[in-house]
């Protein structure tokens, strides 16, 4: 239980996710006072977003016993580009948003309180780096292995974002003229490494004639897609075509990091999302092996440590944009 | 003509190159009072590189009329890996230096002004961002595309050098298993694009049987090894095989300024090093349209431009490390 929480100290966050919105109410001291899970609206187009995000974060101050108009701010993590003034720009996997929308200004509308946007990536490293794994390091790049390999970091203990669009490791070249990327693109390190991908590749296998249980896994757990946790299951039956992916996805991961380290040189690597959380620091240990050879520094490689925050730390490092945000 | 300097006004930079070491003593507004050239020692170990630093610097401040002893302070410019303190460890292209040699502290009892040290390429594009190309941004990739392919940062209007190790942009990997890089790793887009490697290319495929004059005019250069200079000769007569390995390696240089663009969205890319400032804007234009398939945020490119200081843009750069170093 907690003490009653004074107007205007509590915070909203919000993490805008492909397939789900997360929403938390936090107080000062980052304890969570409510939280509320919705669908991402798969038809119409940013203003559907707009007002889902709004019922989600009001759901949270509901549940937490304030008034949405009460909390001093709420943040928001968003896919996509996004300007200073939180506005957002192809966030290509959400319906409908291949153009620039102000997010931020629609919501603070709507809601009554001031609204800061950022990267969802970006904020879910800063709350590893302030609440999480990443509280010994004053640098980390976050990796985020899941349906993408989204990329955050914190350089001398401040987010860098360059002019809004930095973070993005999964679109870090391991293959001149490499596979097709989800993107668009060839060579991605998430053309190998994404889950979206993996999946497109374990199919056209299977077209081929490779055999695998991985799609006979996918029915059993009832899921229309290869979920992390159907990977994981698949790996522990020694599926041979999931093993072959996983390593492929490894060896991408070990390039990718290993030339954003010999660019960067940072203390720490966090590895979070879908995949890294459910895979654990096995999975972590072995990718910081695939780093190893391509480290031109290899004599002081940097710790690869898993992200400590569970399903809510986006939704908590986009509370952190509100107000004093670093507290 | 410049006014006589005032003591502990003037300060020394050292440009430590494999082949050749650059001096200048400049005064507070950073012009260059005296400068001298001497070559880099190919035998022996640090100790005798620290000695031939000592005699260009003091030969630099004697042609500026000043004692060494009389200056606020020597920056040096160093391949390999720098700590805070000013020790240099794994400068391979030197002589002898595979260990760890503490050069600031040796040079400063030898001239008896404080030393510090930084990496070449860092202090080259600190130089560029505060005197040169990168005078309007605030945050610069510097690509040094010469021998090798080395990289410097300037994040928000401050270098950042990680751990020490930071920049090293010719040792992302844009081929995993690719071509033997110089590095002894494999894929490295310096294994494609950087001078040394592109001439080991050459010879292979000379060995071969392919035909290309550039061996014919780099006897005629009197040469005996493929320069900068001779790959311009070589491509203004449209020999093949000089014009297939450039565009290999710019190929090579926009995957991996790419790669780190994506992931650090700077404002600009500043192009310098051997072949850079010989190939000018023309090939800074044709790695910026290489570099754009690669570009997630395509729509915002940053402005790939050439480095505008000369020769002594280096030992400028790092008389720049001394004392109240960033005016």
């Amino acid at each position: 239980m907690h003490a009653p929480v004074a107007p205007h100290t509590a915070r909203g966050g919000i993490d805008l996710g492909g397939t789900k919105i997360e929403a938390v109410v936090v107080d000062a001291r980052n304890n969570v006072l409510g939280s509320a899970r919705k669908p991402t609206p798969n038809i119409g187009g940013p203003p559907d977003v707009a007002a889902q995000l709004a019922a989600a974060v009001t759901e949270a101050a509901r549940a937490a016993g304030l008034e949405v108009a009460s909390l001093e701010g709420v943040g928001v993590g968003s896919p996509g580009v996004v300007d200073p003034e939180g506005r957002v720009s192809g966030a290509r996997n959400l319906s409908g948003w291949e153009g620039t929308f102000d997010l931020a200004g629609v919501l603070a509308k709507k809601l009554g309180t001031p609204v800061r946007v950022g990267n969802d990536v970006q904020v879910a490293t800063d709350a590893e780096f302030k609440l999480g794994a990443g509280k010994p390091y004053r640098s980390v790049l976050g990796v985020f292995w899941g349906t993408g390999v989204g990329g955050g970091l914190i350089l001398d203990g401040r987010p860098w974002i360059g002019r809004g669009g930095a973070g993005e490791i999964g679109h870090v070249v391991v293959e001149i003229g490499g596979a097709k990327c989800g993107c668009g693109r060839r060579g991605c390190m998430e053309a190998y490494a994404g889950r979206d991908s993996m999946e497109a590749r374990a199919r056209r296998r299977v077209e081929k004639g490779r055999r695998t249980e991985l799609f006979t896994l996918m029915k059993e757990h009832k899921r229309t897609r290869l979920t992390s946790a159907i990977w994981a299951h698949a790996l522990e039956r020694r599926d041979k075509l999931a093993t072959e992916l996983i390593d492929d996805a490894i060896k991408a991961l070990g390039a990718g990091i290993g030339s954003a380290l010999n660019l960067l040189d940072v203390e720490a690597v966090i590895l979070g999302g879908g995949l890294g959380v459910r895979f654990g620091q096995p999975f972590a240990d072995r990718i910081a092996t695939a780093i190893q050879p391509h480290l031109f520094n290899d004599q002081n490689p940097p710790d690869v440590e898993v992200a400590a925050l569970g399903d809510l730390g986006g939704a908590i490092g986009a509370s952190l944009l509100v107000g004093r945000a670093g507290r």
